[in-house]
C-alpha cells in the first residue's frame, strides 16, 4: 500500500513557512527568509522531522520552474533588452571576482594530497562554486519589495541569467580539463548554448506571434491560455536541460519572457501567483533548507570557512558592483545589484556535488562550502531588504498592495 | 543527475487533457470524459508514451484530495444535512444490488479450482468489487454541469461518502474471513470508524469556530486563509488514513465540509480551483487512463467481461435510483442519482488488487474487471449530460457561467 505521509509533509511545510515567515515579516525582513528558515529548523539540520523525499524534491523543481517562469512573465522587455549590455558586464564581473577569491583563499588553505597540478585544479573549483549564483532567493525578495520591474530588478535578471551560461562554462572546462573522456568537450558545450539561444528566439518568437493572435480572438479570459502557457514553459524548460544542457529555469524564464507581452499576460501571471502561493513556492523554499545537513567542523576549517563566506560575500557584492559603476549606474544602484547576486542557493551545491563526483573536491571542503550557501542565501534577502530601505518607488507600493499575505 | 522527463510529462498530460476536453465539449460530453480518454490514449494501453511515474502517481493521489475538498468546500452543508437519511439508503441499496449481482454472475461463470468454500469467497469477491463507487468523476461532471450543490448533487454527494464506508467495512469483512490472521479484525474496524466520524466532528466544529472568529479579524481576503485552510485539509486526509483506515479523500471532503460556511469561503475555493485545473486535476484524471493496460481476452471471458459490465452499470442504476425513489425523490431525480454512482474509477481497481494479494480473486478475473472500470468511467459523465439535459435549474446559469474553458 502507499504512504500518506507525503500528506503530512505538506501540511508541515506549509504551516511552517507561513509561520516563521509571518514573524520574519513582523521583524521587518523578507517572508523568504522564514520559509528558508522553516526548512532549515524542520530539516535535518535541526529538528530532522522533515526529509527530503523525491515528492518533495520534484514538487521543488516544479516550484523553481514556475517561479521563474512567473518572474519572466512580469519582466518588462524593453527594459532588459536595455539593460543587456550591462548585465553582462555585471555577470562576467561576478564570475572573475568570485572565482579568484575563491582560488586564492583555497591556495591558502588547502594542504591536501596529490599533485601540484590536482592541488591547483582543486582550488580552481572552490572558485568555480564561488561564482555559481541562485537568483530565485532574489526574485522572490524583490518581488515582495515590489522591486522587480525596476531598473535594478532587470540587471539582476539579466546577470543571474548570464551568470548561469557562465557558470556551466566554467564546470565544463575545468571537468573537461579534469577528466579527459572525450563526452565534456568545451566547443560542443558551447555550440550547444548558443544553439539554445538561437533557437528559442526563433520558436519564441513564432510562439508569440501564434499566441497572440489566438488570445485576440476571444474576448475575456479563459483557462485555456493559462494551459498553453504552462505547456510552452514546461516544453521549454524540458528542451534546455534535454538537448542544450542550459538549465531548466533559464528555458522557464524565458518563456515566460516571450509571453509578457500578450493581451492576457496579467490574467496568466495572476493564475501562476496563485498556484506557487498555495503549494509550489513553500516547498521550493523549504525544501532549500530540508537540504542541508550541518557539517561537524573544527579547529582550521572554521577559519577557513568563515574567510570562505567572508570573500563569497564581498567578491560578488565589489564585483557585480563594480561591474554596475562602470555601465553608469550610481552608486546606490551598484550596491543593490552587487547585494542581489550574492546568493548562492542550490546552486552552489549542486555544482559542489559534480565536482566530488569527478574528484575535483575533496570531502574537508563540505563543510565550509554548505555553511556558505546557508548563509549566503538567508543573508541575501536580509541584505537586500536594508539597501533598499527608503526608497519610493511608486512600483512598491502598487506591488506590495497586490500580496495579501 | 536528475531526469527533466517530468517537465514533459505533465505538458503532454496538460496538453492533451485540454485538447481533449475541449473536442468531446464540442461534442456535447463533459471535459472530464476527454481528460481520461487522453490518459487511455497515451497511456500503455495505447501510445505507450506515458508512463505512471511516482511523482505523476502522488501528484494525482494530491489532485483528487483538493478535488473532494474543493467540493466539500461548494456543498450547502444544511442541505447536505437534510439528505443524510436518504444517502445512507440510497448507498446501502447500492451495496446490496451490485454485491448480490456480482457474486451471482460470478457463480455462473466462475469454474476455477479450490473448495466450495473458497469458490463462494472468491464470487462474494467479485461482488464486493462492483459495490466501489468512485465520486470524484461524478463531482467534476456535476461541477462542469452546475448541478454540484443540487438536491441530487447532495444526495450523491452523501450517497459516495457513506457508499466508501460501507465498501471498507464489505473489504474487511470478506479479508478478514478469508485470513483468519488476528490482525485484521472486524469490530476494530467498526470502532475505528466511528471513532473517525466522532473525532471529525469534535475536532471540526472546535476548528470551525477558532477559524472564523479568527477570519473575522480581517476586513479582506488573506493568503493565510488558504494556507490554513489547505494545511487543515491535509492533516484531516492524513489522519483518515494513518489512524482510522478511512480514505483520506473522505477526511479532506469533510474538511471542506466544515469550511464551507465561514465568510471567506468563496474567496478560498476559488484560488483552490485554480490550482486544480492548472495542474492537478488534469493529472488526476489522465493518470486513470494511464494506470489501465488493456488486457487480452477471449472465448467466454469476453461473455463474461459483457455480463459483468451490465450488471454493474444496471445494479448501481436500479439499487441507488429505487434507494432514491424511496426516499421520495422524483423518477428523474432518482435516475441521475443512480446514474451518478455507477462511476467505478481506481477505487475498484484498488479493492481488486488487495483481494488478490491475499488470494481471493483469480489472475483470469483482472481484465474484465479492467475493462469494467473503463467503461463505467467514461460512460458516466455521458449518461450524466445525457440524464441532466432539458433541466433549468438556476443553479446551472451560474455555475457553469463561471468557468471559461
Amino acid at each position: 500500500m502507499l504512504s500518506y505521509k507525503y500528506l503530512f509533509d505538506i501540511a508541515l511545510i506549509l504551516i511552517s513557512t507561513k509561520l516563521l515567515g509571518l514573524l520574519t515579516r513582523r521583524y521587518h525582513m523578507p517572508q523568504v527568509v522564514g520559509a528558508l528558515l522553516a526548512g532549515l529548523i524542520m530539516g535535518p539540520a535541526m529538528l530532522n522531522i522533515l526529509k527530503e523525499t523525491n515528492f518533495i524534491h520534484q514538487m521543488a523543481e516544479l516550484g523553481v520552474i514556475v517561479l521563474m517562469f512567473t518572474a519572466g512573465l512580469e519582466t518588462d522587455i524593453q527594459e532588459l533588452k536595455k539593460t543587456g549590455k550591462a548585465s553582462f558586464v555585471i555577470a562576467l564581473m561576478g564570475v572573475i571576482f568570485p572565482l579568484v577569491g575563491g582560488f586564492v583563499i583555497a591556495a591558502f588553505f588547502n594542504k591536501g594530497e596529490g599533485t601540484t597540478t590536482s592541488l591547483i585544479m582543486q582550488n580552481i573549483f572552490i572558485g568555480i562554486i564561488l561564482t555559481a549564483t541562485s537568483v530565485s532567493i532574489t526574485v522572490e525578495t524583490l518581488k515582495e519589495l515590489g522591486k522587480l520591474s525596476t531598473r535594478v530588478g532587470n540587471a539582476i535578471l539579466g546577470a543571474a541569467l548570464i551568470d548561469d551560461i557562465l557558470g556551466i562554462i566554467g564546470l565544463t572546462v575545468i571537468i573537461s580539463l579534469a577528466d579527459p573522456s572525450p563526452e565534456v568537450n568545451i566547443w560542443w558545450v558551447l555550440l550547444k548554448i548558443i544553439l539554445f539561444f538561437v533557437s528559442s528566439l526563433g520558436i519564441g518568437f513564432m510562439f508569440y506571434v501564434l499566441f497572440n493572435k489566438w488570445v485576440k480572438r476571444y474576448d475575456r479570459d479563459l483557462r485555456r491560455f493559462v494551459i498553453v502557457s504552462f505547456v510552452f514553459c514546461l516544453l521549454l524548460a524540458f528542451a534546455a536541460e534535454e538537448f542544450f544542457g542550459v538549465a531548466d529555469i533559464t528555458g522557464a524564464f524565458i518563456a515566460g519572457l516571450i509571453i509578457s507581452n500578450t493581451e492576457r499576460t496579467k490574467y496568466i501571471a495572476a493564475r501562476f501567483e496563485t498556484m506557487s502561493y498555495i503549494l509550489l513556492s513553500p516547498i521550493f523554499f523549504a525544501s532549500i533548507g530540508i537540504m542541508i545537513e550541518m557539517p561537524k567542523m573544527s579547529g582550521s576549517i572554521i577559519w577557513f570557512t568563515l574567510l570562505l563566506l567572508a570573500i563569497a560575500v564581498l567578491t560578488k557584492i565589489v564585483g557585480c558592483g563594480l561591474g554596475a559603476k562602470f555601465c553608469k549606474y550610481s552608486n546606490k544602484e551598484s550596491l543593490r545589484i552587487g547585494v542581489g547576486m550574492v546568493s548562492r542557493g542550490e546552486v552552489a551545491l549542486i555544482v559542489a556535488s559534480k565536482g566530488a563526483a569527478v574528484g575535483l573536491m575533496s570531502g574537508v571542503m563540505f563543510g565550509p562550502i554548505v555553511v556558505m550557501v546557508v548563509v549566503t542565501t538567508i543573508i541575501t534577502p536580509i541584505l537586500l531588504k536594508l539597501v533598499f530601505k527608503n526608497s519610493s518607488s511608486k512600483n512598491a507600493g502598487h506591488e506590495a498592495a497586490a500580496i495579501n499575505v
